[in-house]
């Protein structure tokens, strides 16, 4: 058999989650009809039906499902057909008590929710196994299942399992890793506060402890957390593989949920797949949306990716779920769909009546089809209707941006010099600042072949190691340009500072050496001077030693008041910037027009909450333009808008909220390097 | 034998609390001497005694308990005696570990505080008939008892438990209560998230988990937790019935504490009582008082109620406790008894030396007799001897609002569309508006007989079956006056969401549909528009479509501007109101007004800061009023004010602060529908 | 053998903890050559080895610490050696799984940090014996080793144990204490809430309980926690004097960790140690360190002490670790050794690469020596080798604060009047206004001999005995001048309210009694009004009834409006002063200069933001002078600066940032009663 790198289906994927176990019978076919009004072509059903496909261990009941698949079969509409490990049944807890996953005080957790199991148990791994094959064998040649979609956000709600099965697994994971247990020693630090081992045996989970937990043993857990749930990935897809053809993936997170290392779980799947929401306090929530579908892209190396759930309006589970205002949906779908998700899908189809998530929305709301969403729901499904050409297309970037898991898991550690420093903060602000400059991103790691980008951005890169760091300074000295913020290239992989003092790895290619870390305290706002203006600077500062830089900004307060703030070195063919402190958006604006100078990259002249991507299909490519503001605005091309049909020549006039697909006349310009 | 319906006692009953076991037999003397002094009737001994009663398991020592109420009597003191089944001995949780109940992380709670037992423990269960049994069968016939005060505080500190006793006992409870494990799936809706449950044994209490247990679930869990409570009162109950005859109660916390469903728990009380502590935060404490006092005499149907426990003082549980003023002890003591309490208790007569409520104020505090606390106590006691005739006189009201504590179970849930709803909140919002406008209101449940009242508030109703929901547009259709606030109707008995959409049960009663609920972000103020004023509103609005209502306002700002905000609706001979908001206090009043000339509820001209409440009795009426302001105020009223005796002609004058109870001249005016 | 009464060192020790187990051999060499280059004197070894030492149950390997104790000696630096009992290694806990500590929720604590044993243990007790004994026994005559150091921070970071073991000594401990079962029912106050007990071993450790657990119960079991850990100490302190007879010291950590009774604690070392670090978020840290510096004084009766460990620049545990400033380590040494430190030493000499400290600053950073910090430790250790003769005089003050452990203990339980009330934050109200008025003070006892003090400081002293009540008391009728905070003299040992009120037993020294606290809601600014001037005051008021004193200030707002504030009052020869609320720090200046008068208090005319401190000699009086300060200043001086060996001439110039040690030319003026 061989796996078709796509789900056979016509142009863009439209659906949902689909949960016809919640509802009577009757209520299937309105279920189907109104789907059928929708233009939806796929729905992803069976996620939390263990329970009633498996009623009791080894006693299987297909027929409820035989039905639905064949009903939506009968009206063309394809099946993402689900595995249901993430949700065993309560017969399976019964059972094994001792696969209950266990919190880090030692706590059993209960049924009554979902996803409480140990993927470390043997009892869990073997039960999956059975289920996942007994599906794949029954639907394996099913013409209607178009796509398996295994489990469900591996490590949410939970990841982390200090069950006996757990530490024993991590024993064994750790022997792996390091071959002798002087060699843990070693990698951790164990002569630090009286550590050390002498047997395997006595290695535990990093669970409560009266004090801060060896950062390197922390590290480690998150490793291996994120690789026993891969192991279970590989079980389900080896048995779903031994009797079915079609592409397989599981919903990720993206830059939702940290807790699994999305560039390896990339590689295991045949197509990426990704679940976003909104963060509604949020009030320009279509940046975090961007990220998303970037971040989703790029661990996929630029291959399509279907977005496998967002929501048509409020979520339930945020402190304030606000809904999505007029347009906003389609903005987001659009978005999406420009960054190369030729899937659109929603959880969920049907709001359903019961249990933890009733409040969120769905396609067809508790307000029924008499609603503002459900219209604006058929109205997106007939926009996607008139993109089918633009599936397969890709789009290309200039600029990267670095995002690595394994950074985010060492600095997420304890005792860290200051609370105010936050990885993903310092991500947004450098996506935020290129997403308002209208500039495509990709995210890549610090170990890519970063050749092919005008500029790299490491908005925070803590743990870098030498070899990556390597990586970076050969790319600086082939021509590239490069921009550091502070508390970057601190640790290894081991969480142990590099030999020679902070950022000691990065020298030559940013020529300065970090003398010390300056925190600032609580609220302390300082300043840097750049050229003749001044802008305000918090949470950090650095004391630093410039060796073959320039000063680009200097701090006018604080501890490092009338030193260097701002560093560019010119090393090799190329340029590496360093920014040792957190200037406000206008500094970050006023350094990044250097940084882009110095890298070629062009800004373009996009209105402002205006949003454009290109994707570049065999034959055409295609523009994507999504207006966030509530103004009329013009853009320059020339084509065919796809979503009405008519003729762009040379402006683009989007409404306030609108948005625009445009089959370009010309081919766009291309970055080169 | 058969159970009068109040205490053998004359007038008022005036007391509190009394800890003789605290303090050597020297100290008795000198209390009682003082009790009398100050006017005491009745104490309420023996609550936390049953280490000092019961020695050792089935070893009984009465002595002291002998002497003391030997003592009362001959000082004509009545005794209110308690079980002292809320904190069992040391050594019942010595011989019996398994009867602690346990917290929702599995670990058994521990001794050295109080209250740690596990309701649902059969040895439990053995013991309080045990001891409640032989304190009646020794006392009950003792002329000094007039009363029984059974346990203390049910569901305070704790009512959830956790343990194996708990578990057993809740699957028999489920298992009588849906007779089928088909039923408890399709009542709780386990299809969603894969909770299906196939044997009654699988199925847990919600204890910890990874993510939102269950709503219908933890629902139920608490109908449970306050039915094992219940079922341990009516254990003593019977024990004491087959010896006793004097009447029975329990101290309830009235709307201080929400796990225990007061309307059930006063159809077992012979007697409603209730213990009511200021919240010192809230420098308009009278208010909540006020709602204390109306829903204590709400749930007894009316009839006079005992307050069993307030504070002289300050209490010494909240971060801050504020002592009250000089003259704010008997404001809030007339309140209560404007409001329909026979007794005025306090916790606690002499203040306790040693303990977790040493900082407690008593009637005799630490700072003794020469006190300014000491002399009001015996002030107040005065007054109330003053006060005999007006003894089971009744109050009237023509405006009721709902509280239902089930709604306040299934509201108090997760994954809520906004955390900045409360159903506290909204109550206190409309009880705050009448209050000012000095109207006395009932609380009811939806689903009683509301035809006597000209208004029916529903501040926030979160679930409301369809039975009650069929009441209320009843009301409104035979002619009442119904006004609701948003967030109310939107979910069934199970916590699932009304076919139809939210408040889809309501609709006909009110003429809208709700779309969609529209939460605003945090700090995020909108307004309305009522006719040509404008007033803030925030927290929350909605996607109206209006049916048959009238639009009475309209939002100025948020997601919803320009919609309907505010609506009235005519419907069969009465009007039903709908606040999709939640406007601030001014805004509340012209909505109020409007409301209230729908009704026909009189607004009278009660100066501000000034609460004037009627007792109806057989010969007379009374005024009670109270001056909560510090300014001298003038009161239209006749008659003779039984504090002072002094005959008042047309005009009370009520000097800042003070209080009146005026014996009408003529019947006050009724409410007539 | 006799034990000196200080390390065989020449003049003032400077060094640090060192870890060479951390590092390769190689680096060792480097280490002492940097040493020596930086003036160290000596060095802390050791202190987490246990694993490294005892690789197994009795098996020891000595070799490496023989290798560095010799090298170190061979460069003339002395060596501190640790026991590393603070942290038992891996195959301890493997061997001896119960003897964990566990929490009050009983969850035992895991390995991975430090410190998670349980004290009560008898293995580890037996443990700490074979290793301090094997330790001394090799090193015991070594020349290199002058002083021992058991242990580290005893009580952090964790005191309180909940495991079998604890609760087993735990009955112990109270039947020793109080004999029969009657007698700690009556300390405990058992008849509130039904505590009683008829069994030892029904009495339980305070752990999770549904509600407040005795207070009584928690005070005690705060003085065995403290008494379990003492007797540790004693077992390893016994264990090394059977073979060596250096001085042996334990580090403190003063007012930054109340766990253990450092009064108590003196008693048991030959020499006071302590660890300081500054809080970073305050900006004045200095005032906590001063505090800190004479605590650690005065628990060692005004004896040299060592300063064990502090910072040459920020630490890694707190929300935002801030760096110092250059100049400010110096500052912060010079503050430690003027108030009474002959030993400057730090944590520690080489930063290390791995575990939870790596960003903890250390004298020889991850930069290197090419760094400030590095050159600042030189030029420190050149400076203290010039105060070699400074080694052993002592500091005089006129001055005590009240500074009681069990007080604090006893405040620090839960149910208290006003959360806003803080033992600490009074204490540093307190020594900040004599701090600011470079007044030098001891820290004492309440049951002290006080007659040597002008003026006594009772910041808050909730818990006061009769007897120490009585012993303040005679120091005022003898002459003394007492100035007492509000929320003194509340209760008694056993944490119950005094008989006669609040206050009562310090009635006859203030002539005030407290009728009643009168804490003040969240944000409620009130005044007092001294003399013709208003000042701020908050948090908290009392109802005084004045006996025989004056009253110096009445309330301008709040609930005792118009009634007393403060009062002073003439007993006996002396005066005693009372401040019922908290006045802003301008008030306070106002009332302290009053009170200052009272007892013949100067204060110095010391520029704003300079220290200065006298240490008598045999020979000579030396003038520490410190400047916070930016700006030049000057003080009145002669004698001979011992930093520069220039001549003082009447005045001392000292530079912003500087400091000075002058050896005076005339004996300072001593204060005189």
């Amino acid at each position: 058999m061989t796996t078709p790198a796509w789900p056979r289906l016509d142009g863009i994927a439209y659906g949902g989650d689909y949960n016809p176990e919640q509802w009577p019978r009757e209520v299937w076919d309105e279920d189907v009809r109104l789907m059928r009004e929708a233009g939806v072509t796929m729905v992803s059903i069976g996620i939390f039906s263990w329970g009633l496909l498996e009623v009791r261990e080894g006693e299987f009941d297909f027929a409820w499902l035989d039905d639905i698949i064949a009903l939506l079969h009968a009206n063309g509409i394809a099946v993402d057909l689900g595995t249901p490990t993430a949700s065993p049944p309560a017969w399976f807890f019964a059972q094994y008590p001792d696969a209950r996953a266990v919190t880090k005080d030692g706590v059993p957790l209960g049924f009554g929710a979902r996803g409480m199991v140990s993927h470390s148990a043997p009892e869990y791994r073997t039960a999956i196994d059975r289920i996942a094959g007994a599906l794949a064998e029954r639907y394996g040649d099913h013409p209607a299942v178009v796509l398996w979609h295994i489990h469900n956000e591996y490590g949410v709600p939970v990841g982390e399992d200090f069950s006996p099965h757990s530490v024993r697994a991590w024993r064994r994971w750790l022997q792996d890793k390091y071959g002798s247990i002087a060699g843990l020693n070693a990698a951790w630090g164990t002569a630090f506060w009286g550590q050390h081992y002498e047997e395997w045996d006595h290695v535990g989970a990093p669970a409560i402890a009266p004090s801060t937990i060896n950062p390197a043993q922390k590290l480690d857990w998150a490793r291996f957390t994120d690789e026993m749930l891969r192991e279970c990935f590989r079980i389900e897809k080896a048995a779903i593989r031994a009797h079915a053809s079609q592409p397989i993936t599981t919903n990720f997170m993206a830059n939702q949920h940290h807790g699994v290392d999305l560039w390896a779980w990339a590689d295991e799947v045949d197509i990426v797949s990704d679940d976003h929401y909104l963060w509604a306090a949020d009030v320009e929530g279509e940046i975090g949306l961007a990220i998303a579908a970037d971040l989703s892209r790029s661990v996929g190396d630029g291959k399509p990716w279907i977005l496998m759930e967002h929501s048509t309006s409020a979520v339930n589970w945020q402190p304030r779920n606000v809904a999505k205002r007029p347009g906003e949906m389609a903005r987001n779908s659009l978005s999406h769909f420009g960054r190369g998700a030729d899937g659109i899908l929603f959880f969920q189809w049907r709001a359903g009546r019961s249990g933890a998530e009733k409040f969120h929305s769905a396609m067809l709301p508790h307000a029924g089809t008499e609603s503002r969403v459900f219209r604006e729901v058929v109205d997106l499904g007939g926009k996607l209707g008139r993109l089918a050409e633009v599936q397969g297309s890709r789009v290309e970037a200039d600029v990267a941006v670095l995002w690595d898991f394994e950074s985010f898991w060492a600095q997420d550690l304890e005792w860290r010099p200051s609370e105010d420093v936050s990885h993903d903060e310092r991500i947004r602000a450098f996506y935020e600042r290129l997403w308002r400059d209208d500039i495509t991103v990709d995210f890549a790691l610090p170990g890519h072949d970063l050749s092919r980008y005008r500029l790299v951005v490491v908005p925070s890169q803590y743990l870098l190691t030498a070899r990556d760091a390597a990586n970076l300074t050969a790319y600086v000295a082939q021509g590239g340009t490069l921009v550091v913020s502070f508390f970057s290239a601190v640790v290894d992989e081991n969480d142990a500072v590099h030999p020679g003092g902070y950022g000691a790895v990065l020298a030559e290619a940013l020529g300065v050496r970090v003398e010390e870390h300056l925190p600032l305290r609580e609220g302390h706002v300082t300043g840097i001077r750049v050229d003749d203006q001044v802008f305000a600077a918090d949470v950090w500062q650095e004391d630093l030693v410039v060796t073959t830089a320039d000063v680009r900004a200097t701090y006018t307060a604080g501890p490092a008041e009338g030193r260097p703030a701002v560093t560019r070195n010119v090393h090799g063919e190329g340029v590496g910037w360093y920014i040792s402190t957190r200037p406000d958006a206008d500094g970050l604006r006023a350094i990044m027009r250097e940084v882009y100078a110095d890298a070629g990259v062009d800004v373009p002249a996009t209105p402002a909450g205006v949003e454009t991507i290109v994707r570049r299909g065999t034959d055409a490519d295609y523009l994507i333009a999504i207006n966030h503001d509530t103004r009329e605005v013009s853009l320059t091309a020339s084509g065919t808008d796809l979503l009405t049909q008519a003729d762009v020549r040379d402006t683009l006039v989007l409404a306030g909220g609108d948005v625009a697909v445009v089959r370009l006349a010309h081919t766009a310009p291309r970055g080169d390097r």
